[in-house]
């Protein structure tokens, strides 16, 4: 079961100019930034009560936020979505027929341990379950 | 000043099989189903933690929801953030610079004012405002 939304994370070109941007809009400021080495990116945080904004620039071409927005431009690339216990919720997402995009929970910003769903057995949602390491 | 994730609202073609889809997927059952004439769309809600997860519809070609998959396909469509004052945000964000889609607050699902942040300011997402109706 998804406990709430964790965060939104949100393709950008520049973060430097997202961050002074989304400062504004939210009105509140950046709390984090964090390098994803294995990603090649650079994040950063925003809290909005028990959610949080993830702005995501790609260090390199590889990265898949480079090919989202060499593909769709900037925008909302996924929804991550807080759980228990990711390896419980895997088993029974794969058990409903799901697919994962990775067989292992990975790790990832913010202290998290977290597994993609394919977007095509979620109406184009690129999800997202994440369980903060403990 | 964005007080939470109000809810997610994402795009769909099919209604009734997003809805089973989603089920599964989030691990609880729709709450509630509501059609919003002005918008020409129908929508189904879900719950997690203080979150929600809004299916849409379109229920005509003229609406926003069947221009959004006619050019982009399923997924996400906006996220919609939870506000005390919308008239008091509203103002907020045209000082900061900010356009808005509409001059005041309209009508939306779930009981709630809204009003939609024009997504070129916004690193390509569509942002709602929305406050309850009290």
């Amino acid at each position: 079961m998804m406990r709430k939304i964790e965060h939104i994370g949100i393709a950008v070109k520049n973060l430097e100019e997202s961050i002074k941007n989304y400062t504004l809009i939210l009105g509140v400021p950046c709390y984090k930034r964090e390098k994803v080495e294995s990603e090649y990116v650079e994040t950063a945080f925003f809290l909005t009560g028990e959610n949080k904004i993830e702005l995501l620039e790609a260090k390199h071409p590889d990265s898949a936020i480079a090919k989202f927005l060499e593909k769709k431009g900037e925008g909302i690339h996924h929804i991550a979505f807080d759980v228990e216990d990711i390896f419980k919720e895997m088993e029974r997402l794969k058990l409903e027929g799901y697919t994962l995009l990775n067989e292992q929970p990975k790790r990832g910003a913010d202290n998290k341990l977290i597994c993609f769903v394919h977007p095509k057995e979620t109406n184009g949602v690129l999800m997202e379950l994440c369980q903060e390491i403990r």
